[in-house]
C-alpha cells in the first residue's frame, strides 16, 4: 500500500476496485449452494459466544444498563450492513474487548458525575460515538490506513497480550464474584445464604475449569489419534459451542437439590419491565447532556478512534494475508469510512459499536479457503479418475486436471483470465522421476492423496457467508430464553479459554517463555516451529528486548486499573510507534531489530541472494493431512510462517508429503558438516529480507518467495 | 529359574546365596552416606501415600474397624522385618489393593453372620491369615515360585488393568459419597445440611481434580522446557507428595467461612475412646470364633495365598529385571516363606498383611540405580579431569576412567573380581573416528556429557534404604495428627491418579487404544515407542485378542461386585494360565501369540540370525538427558523395551547421544529402499526370539542381545 495522504483518493480507489466485483461477490456465494453453511455456522459460533460473554461483562460493569441484548444487536446490525455495503466482505465485525473496557471507564466516570449519572450515561456515550465517527471519517478521508504498517509486531503483539491479560482478569473477577452476593439482587434470597453462596462458588469453579479444559482439548482434535477424520474435524471446529452446551447441561444435573439460582445464569432484562429497553430511544436524551460533557466526550472519543482504526485495519489485513492468494482488491479506507457511519448509528441507538475482530476475520477466510478447496477437489478428482479409466499416462492425467482446474477459475471481468495453474513443483518432481510418461497405475498414483499436494490455497471470496452469520447473530436475540440458561461460570471459563487460545503464535509470549527455558532445553525450541530470531539474535539481546516489552505491557495493564486516567491506555500503545522508530534503534542493532520486529520502513542491509543447494526442497502450503498444517499455520503465526528445523519422517509415505509455503527450506538428511539444515542455510547467507508486506504480521523476516527460486534455480 | 519341586531346595539355595552378601548389604548402604536418603524419601512417599489411602478405603468399608493406623503399622512392621531378615532387599512391602478388596469381602461376610458379626471380624481374619500362611509355607517349600513364568503378560496385564479399574471405582465412589451423609456420623451436624453437603461435594470435586491434574503434570516435569534440571528432577520425583501438601493447604483457604467439617478429612480413631485399639489384642478372641468359620476361613485364605504368591513374586521380579545388571542373587522362595510368617504375625495383631508391591519395588531399584550412577560419576569425572590437565590423549583419558571405574567395583567375596568395563561402543566409536590418540581438547570432549554415555546401569544393592523407608512409614503413626488434615477428596484424587499412572506401559491398554485409532492415524503409533506386535501381527488378530481379553476383564470386574461369591475373583485370574496354555493356541497362530504374549514354555520357530548392517548403531541404555530415557524405559515397559521407529534429529549434538539398550537398531538415514529402519530390519529376517527371561514382563519379544551382536559383527 503506497503511502498517500491525498484526500479521498484511497476511498475512491477502494470503491472502484470493489464495485467491479460486487455482483460476483453475490453470485459466487449463491453458487456454492448449501456448502456455504459450513463456514457460516463456524464463524457464527466464533462470533456469537464472545459477544454474549462481553454482554455479560458489560452487564456487570454498567449496572445492567447494557447487556448481551445490546451487544448482540450491535454485532448483528453492523455485520449485516458491512456485508452488504462494506468493502472487504471477508472482514467480520463484532463488539470487541477494547470497546467493553472503554465503556466501563466511561460508565464509572458518568456514574460519579452529578450532572450525568447513570441515567444520561448512554446519551453521553452517544456523543462519544459522534466524535469517534468524525475522527474516523477524517482518518479514512486522509488515507491514514496506508501508514498502518508503522504499527509493527512490537505494538501489535503487546496489544494482543494485553487483551489476553484483560480476558484472564475478567475470568478471575467473575469467578471470585460467584462467591459473593451480586450487587443488584435481593440479599435475602435463599441462594445468597453463606452456605449456598459457597456451594455456588465451588460449582462455578467446577463448571468454568471444566469448560476451559475440555474446550482447549477439543481444539486439538485434528491431531488426535482416535476417531475418524470427519469426527475429529467436527470436534475441532464445533467443539467449543458443543462444550458450552455440554456444561450448561451439566449445570442442570443437581437441579433437584439446589435452589433456583444455583448456578447463576446469564442475566437478561425482563422484557416486560419498564425501562428495560430504554437504550433504543437514547437519541432523545442526547440534548440533555451538559455542553461541557459533550465537549469532554472528545477525549474518550480519541481513544476509541485510535483503537478502532488499529483493530479494524489489522483485522482486515489478517483476513487478507498473502498466503490466502486473494484475487479481489482490499478496501481499507472505505471500510474505515463505513465504520464511522456504523459507529454513529450504534451510538444513536444506544448500543456499543462493533468493529473488525480478530481472530474471527482470519478464521473466516480460512474456512472459506477450506470450502473452495473442497469444491475444487471434487471436480478435479472426478476428472482425473475419468482420465485414468482411459489408461492415460501420468502426464496426460496431470494435463486434464490442469484443464479442469482452469475451467473452475471464475473469470473476473476486469482481469485477464487467470493464469493460475496447479502447483508446478509436484508435477516437476514427477517428471524428474521419469514417470511422467508411464501409464498411470492407480495403486501408485492415488489421486485423492495427490490432489491435496497439487491444489494451491484459494479462497471463496463472497458476501453471503458474512451476511448469513450476522443474521444468525441477530437470530440469537430471538433465542434469548435459551441463551439465558448458560451459567455465568461457563462464560468465565470461556474468557479464560479465549485468553489462552490467543497465546500460541504470539512471538512476544514465546519470547517470554524462552526466558524461562533452561539453556539445556533450548534445542527443543529449535526442533519445533520457531521464529528466525531464536537462531540469529543472541540470547541476551532477546532477553533485554523481551524484558523491556514486558515492563511496557505491565505499565499498560496497570493503567487500566487507574479509575479515570486509565481511559488513556490506548495512548500508551500508540506511543510504541515513535519508541520503535526512534528510541529502540539506539539500544539494539538494526539487524537484530529486523529479526525481532521487522518494520517495513527500515532498509535492511543488502545480502547476496544464494542459490538453493541441491538437496533442498521448496515446499508449498497444502491441505495434506486433514488441514492440520493449515490449522497450525494460522493458529500459530497470525501471519508469519516459521521454519521447521527438524524433519519428522513418517513411515506412511516414501515421498515427503507435508509441505509448507515459501519460507521453509529443508533437506531430508544431515548435510555434510553435520549441522541442521537451518544452520546450513544461514551459513550459506541470509536471504534478502526486503519484503513488501501488508502489515505488521505479514511474513517479512527471511522470506523466500517460490517464484524467485523457480527462476533462479 | 529352573523348575524344581524338591522340597526346601529353593529356600536352601536362596539362603546360601544371600547370606554370602548379607554383610556387604549393610556396609554398602552405610558407605553411601547421606546420599542414601534420596531414594529413601522417594520410596517413602511412594509407599506411605497409597497406604494411607487404602487405610481410608478400609475405614469406609469396614465401618471404621480398620483405618490408616492399621495399614501404616502393617506396612512399617513388615517392611522393617523384611529389610532385616528378608532375602531380596530391593523388594518393598506394603498393604496392597487386593488385600483391601479381600478384607472388604470378608467384612461384608462377617457382618451379616449372626455368629460372627463385626466384633469377631478381626478374629476371623486372623484365622484366615493363619491358613494363608500355611499355604504360603507350602508353596515356598515346594518351590512353586519357579513356575511363576506360567503367568504370562496376558494374566499380568489383565490383573493390572483390573486393579486400575478398582482404583478408579474407589475414586468415583468416594467422590459421590462426599455429597451424602456419611454413615456413622450425626446427621444433625451443620456440615450435613443439604446446602453444606452440596458445597462439600463441589469442594471435593475441585480438590480431587486439582490433585489429579497437577500430580499427572508434575510426573512429566523432566521433559519440561522450563526450569533448571535439578528443579525439574525434584518436581518429577516429589511432585505428588508436594501436590498433596499444596491441595491440603488449599483446602484450608475458605476455613473462615465454612463449618468445621468442610471439607471432610481423614478419619482416625480417637486414641482415648475405648475400643479404639482393639485390634492389637485380637489374639484373645480367636478361640471365640465358631469352628465352622475357622474351617470356612480356608476359602478366602486360598484366594489370598494365590494373590500374595503372584503379587510378591512378580514385584520381586520387576525389581530385578535384567536391565538393572544386578549382581546379587534372587531369593524368591525364601521371601515367600518369610511372607508366610509376616502374614501370621499381621493376622495375630489384627492388621491387614503386607506383601511385595508394584510399582514401588521397581521404583526402588531404579532410584538406587540413579544413586549408584551419581557416586560413580563423581569419582570418574574427577579422575578424567585430572588426567586431562596433564594433557593426555583421549585414549589415555579413557584408560584412566576405566581404571577408576574398576576400582569402585565392590568386590564380592564369593565371585571373581568383576570384569566390568565402561561401555565399549562409545570408546570404539572414538577410535574409528581416529581421535583416540589426539590430545584431548576440553572443549570438544566434555567429560560431563560423555560420562553418561559410558556408564552402564548399575544398582546400589543394600538394605539400608528399605529399612529406613519402612521406619519412616512407622513414623507416620506418630505424625497422625498431621495426616488427619488431609482431605478425603485429595485421596480420592490420588486413587484416580494411581489408576491413570499405571496405564502407560500396559500393552493390553495400548491394544485397546489401538482399536480406537483411526486407520489413517496408525502411523502415529509406529512413530512412537510401540511393541513389536503392532507391525508383525495383522490388525484383525490384535483386535480379536484384545476383545477377548477385555471381555475377560469385564467378567472379573463384574465378579468383584457380587457380594459373596466375588471373593473368588482371583480364581478367574488363575484360570488364565490354562486358558493361555491350552485354549488360546487353538484360536491364534503360534507366531502371533509369541508377539502378543510371549511365554517361555513355548518354542519359537528358529530364524537365521542376521548380521547388523554397517550404518546401524547399537545403543545401550544410559543416563543421558537427565534420566529421561530411563524414566521412559521403566514407566513405559514394565520390563519390555520397545523399538523406536522414527529418528528425531536434534541440532544440539552432532553424534546421536540418546542411547537405548539392546533392542533397538536404528540407522541415521533412510536406507535405500526408502523404508523405515524398523521395516528393513524385519525384512532382513527376524531375530531369534528365544529368550531366557525372568518372568512375564522380561524383554522376550524380538530382543537382540548386545553380546551376541558383538561376537558376530
Amino acid at each position: 500500500m503506497e503511502e498517500s495522504f491525498v484526500p479521498f483518493r484511497g476511498i475512491k480507489n477502494d470503491l472502484e476496485g470493489r464495485l467491479k466485483c460486487y455482483k460476483q461477490d453475490w453470485t459466487s456465494g449463491l453458487r456454492a449452494g448449501f456448502r456455504i453453511l459450513a463456514p457460516t455456522t463456524y464463524i457464527f459460533f466464533a462470533s456469537a459466544i464472545p459477544v454474549i460473554s462481553f454482554g455479560e461483562q458489560l452487564e456487570r460493569e454498567t449496572d445492567g444498563i447494557l447487556t448481551a441484548v445490546q451487544t448482540l444487536a450491535s454485532t448483528a446490525l453492523c455485520g449485516i450492513i458491512h456485508s452488504i455495503i462494506g468493502g472487504q466482505p471477508l472482514l467480520i465485525l463484532g463488539v470487541a474487548e477494547p470497546t467493553v473496557i472503554m465503556y466501563t471507564f466511561m460508565f464509572n466516570f458518568a456514574k460519579n458525575r452529578l450532572d450525568l449519572g447513570s441515567e444520561l450515561f448512554l446519551a453521553w456515550t452517544a456523543w462519544v460515538c459522534v466524535w469517534t465517527a468524525i475522527l474516523l471519517f477524517l482518518l479514512a478521508i486522509l488515507g491514514a490506513c496506508s501508514i498502518i504498517n508503522r504499527f509493527t509486531r512490537l505494538a501489535g503483539e503487546l496489544f494482543g497480550l494485553l487483551i489476553a491479560m484483560l480476558f484472564m482478569q475478567e475470568a478471575i473477577k467473575g469467578l471470585v464474584d460467584e462467591f459473593r452476593i451480586p450487587e443488584r439482587e435481593n440479599p435475602k434470597l435463599l441462594e445468597f445464604q453463606p452456605s449456598w453462596r459457597f456451594a455456588n462458588g465451588m460449582f462455578a469453579l467446577v463448571l468454568s475449569f471444566g469448560l476451559l479444559f475440555t474446550a482447549l482439548r477439543s481444539r486439538k482434535a485434528r491431531s488426535w489419534r482416535y476417531g475418524s477424520g470427519s469426527l475429529r474435524g467436527f470436534i475441532a471446529d464445533y467443539g467449543v459451542p458443543l462444550m458450552i452446551l455440554v456444561w450448561t447441561a451439566v449445570s442442570y444435573i443437581p437441579a433437584g437439590s439446589t435452589p433456583k439460582g444455583i448456578p447463576r445464569r446469564l442475566f437478561s432484562p425482563n422484557p416486560w419491565s419498564p425501562g428495560a429497553y430504554e437504550n433504543w430511544t437514547v437519541m432523545k436524551d442526547m440534548l440533555k447532556v451538559p455542553v461541557l460533557y459533550i465537549i469532554g466526550a472528545f477525549i474518550p472519543a480519541t481513544m476509541l478512534a485510535v483503537l478502532y482504526y488499529f483493530d479494524h485495519s489489522v483485522a482486515s489485513q489478517l483476513a487478507q494475508q498473502k498466503e490466502f492468494n486473494l484475487r479481489k482488491p482490499p478496501s481499507f479506507h472505505y471500510d474505515l469510512l463505513l465504520l464511522g457511519f456504523l459507529t454513529i448509528l450504534c451510538g444513536l441507538i444506544g448500543v456499543p459499536p462493533a468493529n473488525g475482530v480478530i481472530p474471527q476475520s482470519p478464521m473466516h477466510t480460512k474456512s472459506l479457503a477450506t470450502l473452495k478447496h473442497q469444491l475444487l477437489r471434487n471436480r478435479i478428482v472426478e476428472t482425473a479418475r475419468k482420465c485414468m479409466h482411459n489408461n492415460a499416462s501420468l502426464g496426460q492425467v496431470y494435463d486434464s486436471m490442469q484443464e479442469a482446474y482452469q475451467q473452475m477459475q471464475s473469470p473476473l471481468v476486469y482481469q485477464e483470465p487467470s493464469a493460475r495453474e496447479l502447483k508446478e513443483s509436484t508435477i516437476q518432481m514427477a517428471s524428474t522421476m521419469g514417470i511422467i510418461d508411464a501409464p498411470v497405475d492407480e495403486t501408485v498414483f492415488d489421486v485423492e492423496k495427490e490432489i491435496d499436494d497439487l491444489l494451491p490455497i484459494e479462497v471463496k471470496e463472497q458476501r453471503l457467508s458474512n451476511l448469513l452469520q450476522a443474521t444468525m447473530v441477530g437470530g440469537c436475540l430471538a433465542a434469548m430464553p435459551f441463551i439465558k440458561k448458560i451459567p455465568t461460570s461457563v462464560l468465565w471459563g470461556y474468557f479464560a479459554f479465549m485468553a489462552i487460545e490467543s497465546l500460541p503464535g504470539n512471538q512476544f509470549w514465546e519470547r517470554i517463555l524462552l526466558l524461562f527455558t533452561a539453556p539445556s532445553r533450548r534445542y527443543k525450541v529449535l526442533e519445533e516451529y520457531h521464529a528466525t530470531f531464536v537462531e540469529t539474535v543472541p540470547f541476551k539481546t532477546i532477553a533485554v528486548f523481551t524484558i523491556f516489552q514486558t515492563a511496557y505491557l505491565l505499565v499498560c495493564f496497570g493503567m487500566t486499573w487507574i479509575p479515570l486516567a486509565g481511559v488513556l491506555f490506548p495512548l500508551m500503545i500508540m506511543l510504541l510507534v515513535p519508541v520503535r522508530q526512534y528510541i529502540l534503534p539506539k539500544f539494539f542493532k538494526g539487524v537484530h531489530l529486523q529479526d525481532l520486529d521487522a518494520a517495513e520502513y527500515e532498509e535492511s542491509p543488502a545480502v547476496p541472494f544464494s542459490l538453493v543447494t541441491e538437496g533442498e526442497l521448496i515446499r508449498t502450503a497444502s491441505f495434506a493431512d486433514d488441514g492440520e498444517i493449515l490449522d497450525g499455520m494460522f493458529t500459530r503465526s497470525k501471519g508469519e510462517i516459521r521454519r521447521i528445523s527438524s524433519l519428522k519422517v513418517t513411515s506412511a509415505t516414501a515421498t515427503p508429503s507435508k509441505e509448507f509455503k515459501g519460507t521453509e527450506i529443508e533437506s531430508p538428511c544431515f548435510s555434510e558438516q553435520g549441522y541442521s539444515p537451518r544452520v546450513n542455510e544461514l551459513r550459506a547467507g541470509r536471504r534478502s529480507p526486503r519484503n513488501v508486506g501488508r502489515g505488521p504480521f505479514s511474513p517479512r523476516t527471511s522470506e523466500v518467495r517460490p517464484s524467485n527460486l523457480g527462476k533462479s534455480g
